[in-house]
């Protein structure tokens, strides 16, 4: 809605302040002038404290993450566009084809307008490329010092891809683990920008949106297991997590993951372990042996898994191990994170 | 999952650290022996990114809100139940049964976990007296200083009642419109605490779920057209909002707008108007006016409509004004709060 006697935002100079988040005319300018106008879809013009949206035809998906990336800007993305990639992952990583997503915003007095633009029109660029609309929203103000920038918080709903059975649960002795890239990639461009890590070429994020890759992929191999994005704790939690859940032991080929040279080198600086590093737009997949190089072949044609590779397989262990063969014969364990923490990598 | 080697989160005495939110082993544990334990239902239980739900028979409804309020604990309630209400009401305010609700936790380093559990176990109690189970979740921890102990956004799901048409565009000149009982009754017992106001009888928030009241409104008045909870900006706001969206002109009796006498001396003494104060448990409802008694008997006979009254009427305005007929005779514009914040209400 257009208010009267309202003044356009200054989004070239001004700044955030609690009066946006106090309900009345500055926040319906807000959102009128920002929010509306970047992600502007028929469900958000519906002006209404939430969306009506259509019937959903089948069994649904939810998924939430709360956004809280420091810097908010980094090599590759933003905080905006990490929001939106972040949690269509979530929703189809279970299966799902992601249909709607929530945005709710934390935002503190003093943030420039400019910067928020900036972040609104990134999330709207991804939103659109994904083909996933941003249906409603929410901001909230709080004091200087009470938050740092932006916090964003994502829910997307979809719905479950018909005759796809994929859990954590899932995973089965003999299966194959498959990945669709090279790992790291955005924990380690995070990092080497709070760090002032410098690279030849710098490290770039690798957030993405992985509802396409996973739709060809299993359209190609309806009988994948598990699929997971290796996002908070890497590769080394995400198969821990996939190992507890389906009471089976999982051997990596230290050889075969991927991980690019400028990722390996910034770890060894930083004294971290590459396993241990989130991607955003990277894919883990469990399939029977048997289906393995048609998965991967499909992975491989989509453009966001052209490196995708096979990496190790699932064992019988009921002690639910994740081991991996080292480049030198031997074998060590992959724990979790244990105390050491990456924080605000997304 | 039940992790090896975990010792259990000293609930007591403990406090957040960042490797809480770091993706590793103490924030599985954070997960298990805290959110799972309070929430548990069997969505929550299929510990994958997100929750497989079942097909829903209807159009769907959608709404987030992110919620900072300050103090964390306030009379009547804190932000765990606030968080449950608020986007039960969002949902429930579109004419939608609510069905799931997500929540996302942002975690300030050092947050005595003590409060936490406070919050969480409020929550659960709060999900489970309103049939809607939080059916996914997601936390994030940042540095000490970087948040203010904790923020929560709750995204709700919901589907549509069939034949109900409610939107903040559908009041028609002649309506009536209605509240279920006394206004800013949140906002005040908040900005009580903050301001260390004492009174005989401390003013408690009404913070309550509304879907029970507008099912039983809707069933016996089904022609209702507008329904919105007057949360931030208070019923001025919202009587604003809908003015705009329905290209329409309110009129309200003063005599018959119910604020406790505790919140109007509350109002007074810190200059603010009752009009523009947060409630979270409060419905407003515009309907024809040949159905406002039978909607009005309908609101009165369930728990938390007892006091409810008609308050105004819909007039045909180009303007949008929303204007007052004051108890003594004149009239007043009722404008949304320009600057002023209250900020960090909900």
């Amino acid at each position: 809605m257009r208010l009267p006697h309202s003044h356009p935002l200054d989004l070239e100079h001004g700044r955030i302040d609690l009066s946006h988040g106090a309900g009345g005319r500055a926040m319906a300018q807000l959102i009128e002038d920002l929010f509306a106008r970047e992600l502007g879809n028929e469900f958000l013009a519906q002006g209404d404290d939430g969306a009506r949206l259509p019937a959903c035809t089948g069994p649904l998906v939810m998924a939430t993450d709360a956004h809280v990336v420091s810097p908010l800007f980094f090599p590759g993305g933003d905080i905006g566009c990490l929001s939106v990639h972040g949690t269509i992952n979530d929703v189809a990583v279970m299966g799902a084809q992601p249909l709607y997503l929530a945005a709710s915003f934390v935002l503190e007095e003093g943030l420039p307008l400019a910067g928020l633009a900036r972040i609104v029109a990134s999330m709207a660029a991804a939103a659109r490329a994904a083909g996933v609309p941003v249906v409603t929203g929410d901001t909230k103000v709080v004091e200087r010092g009470k938050a740092d920038g932006v916090f964003i918080t994502t829910t997307g709903v979809g719905v479950r891809l018909a005759g796809i059975d994929v859990s954590g649960a899932n995973a089965r002795p003999g299966d194959a683990v498959l990945v669709s890239g090279p790992l790291g990639d955005h924990g380690m461009a995070i990092m080497s920008v709070r760090e002032n890590l410098a690279f030849d070429a710098p490290i770039v994020s690798d957030t993405a949106a992985l509802h396409g890759l996973i739709a060809d992929l299993l359209a190609a191999a309806p009988d994948v297991r598990v699929l997971r994005d290796p996002t908070r704790g890497g590769l080394a939690a995400t198969l821990n997590e996939i190992a507890h859940q389906s009471g089976v032991g999982i051997v990596l080929d230290e050889a075969a993951i991927p991980v690019r040279p400028a990722v390996a080198a910034a770890c060894e600086l930083l004294g971290l372990d590459p396993l241990d590093i989130a991607s955003e737009g990277r894919l883990i997949a469990i399939c029977p042996a048997a289906g393995a190089e048609r998965a991967l072949a499909a992975l491989r044609a989509h453009p966001l898994g052209t490196e995708a590779v096979r990496i190790g397989e699932v064992i019988a262990d009921e002690r639910r191990f994740v081991q991996m063969k080292t480049r030198f014969g031997g074998r060590r364990m992959v724990d979790w994170l244990a105390g050491d923490a990456l924080p605000r990598i997304c």
